[in-house]
């Protein structure tokens, strides 16, 4: 059985409890990030917690614990559950009180809640065979910047997918791609570009996709930040997301039309390495 | 201390626990319903197990429990609490899982909580007084109409127009009130229409509104749905929102705009005595 951290304690999973007045339960009020672990390190730790202070700074949400003991923490729950390969998950809430709209920051002690996931990162299927993606509108709202819980739209997402025969749906709003339901959506031009679109408040800045784009640049490849619509998405030499946990995941179909030969393709692939490599150089 | 209902126990509040791995609190995927009650008694209840039901069926989420077992749940905490007036929380989420997008609602035991809260919903200040009400633009997901617990904006909205020196805010998407941050709106125009905007995925099907349409059409007044602006709000003569627990609540400003003199107009007071009247006979 897994430990996990809430609130100062580690306690087996099934004590892992959260009061039912907690504003994470009662109105989404929470952020979270998922921090992927190779060979028991962490990697891109530093960005996670710089990212976790954004949102929480978007939101007028304190944060009562240091970044060194929050560190520890994740360190410390590797260790309990003997973590080689997976991820760590961290949400913070604003706290429990009763239930009422209006709230006083001040007075609420956020709630921490940190547990593990061991699988496999680096040799899974998505890797080998690449991922299927249709694509579906973005009903999200508009502060999709902020890495809050209320991903219940993105899970549904993930489900019309699957029922579609996918793995993934990419979600389109004012007739451009905006991401992935929980990774940013990458294309490569016929003549090599390799595209993904700017920052704004409808897509969530990604942790994987800023590591891509240095490690890229720094090789002397410049990812261009454009938008693209579905339709060239469909007619890209390749595609590919990026997302904590999956690195670069290659797609091979958009809407049932196949990209790269149905294979993972070359650029794509050539990222994954690059990523892994420079990753593991930095891993914590 | 209360008595709070948690999968099919009495417990009290501060044992009153949900597991941090509920979609509830990982996914925002959860619904809720709030009834209100007057003389111990339930109101519009028959309407919002109605609502639940309809939220359930848009998100595939399975309701395990009967409405004569919710209704007998409803009605043991207020006697437990001796409520005389005040409401009744209610949220069910698809239930508690280890952490991924794609589930399988079959496999899981939704969970079920239910609190209570009093505290005067008749003789209240808002009542008395009004409401101010600022604008802000709607920035929530597509599907409004499915009563959530992604009330993230809603409360950040309520924050704002307390910032601001008012009450409540009122939304605005596509150039027209959606609804406020908790409650549809209303306006009466200066030849006395009556005026609510029609139903869609931009807004709750609110219960009261339902019901304020029914009195009121069965006194003879029906109740125009049309879209509105925020300018025409400032203009209206009167203006007003509808929820389970504020009942009619008149708005005395928008945007620092005055409307019908800065004291509750007489349209929407009589509305509220209508509705609260009509209520009580058929209270359960």
């Amino acid at each position: 059985m897994r430990t996990v951290y809430v609130n100062g304690s580690y306690v087996p999973e099934n004590e892992a409890k959260v009061s039912v007045f907690d504003r994470g339960f009662l109105f989404g009020d929470g952020i979270y990030e998922v921090a992927s672990v190779l060979g028991g390190k962490l990697i891109d730790f530093p960005a996670h917690i710089a990212r976790l202070h954004r949102s929480a700074g978007e939101l007028g949400m304190r944060i009562d614990v240091s970044d060194d003991e929050l560190l520890a923490i994740h360190r410390e729950l590797v260790a309990r559950n003997n973590v080689e390969e997976g991820v760590v998950y961290l949400q913070m809430t604003r706290g429990a009180i009763d239930r009422d709209f209006l709230f006083d920051t001040d007075k609420l002690t956020p709630t921490l809640v940190l547990f593990t996931q061991s699988r496999p990162l680096i040799d899974t299927a998505v890797a080998k065979n690449g991922m299927k993606i249709v694509s579906i509108p973005d009903l999200r709202w508009g502060r999709c910047d902020i890495k809050t819980v209320q991903l219940l739209y993105p899970s549904l997402g993930k489900m019309e997918a699957k029922a579609r025969g996918a793995d993934d749906a990419w979600m389109v709003r004012d007739g451009v791609v905006t991401e992935g339901t929980s990774n940013n959506a990458f294309i490569v031009t016929k003549d090599g570009n390799i595209v993904t679109r700017p920052l704004s408040h409808s897509i969530l800045p990604g942790i994987t996709r800023a590591a891509l784009m240095a490690y890229s640049e720094a090789n002397g490849t410049r990812i261009e930040e454009r938008e693209f619509t579905i339709e060239e998405a469909r007619k890209a030499a390749e595609a590919f997301i990026s997302s904590a946990s999956v690195f670069v995941g290659p797609v091979i179909s958009i809407d049932g039309v196949e990209l790269s030969g149905g294979k993972p393709g070359p650029v794509t692939l050539g990222l994954r390495k690059t990523y892994i490599e420079e990753s593991l150089k930095r891993a914590l």
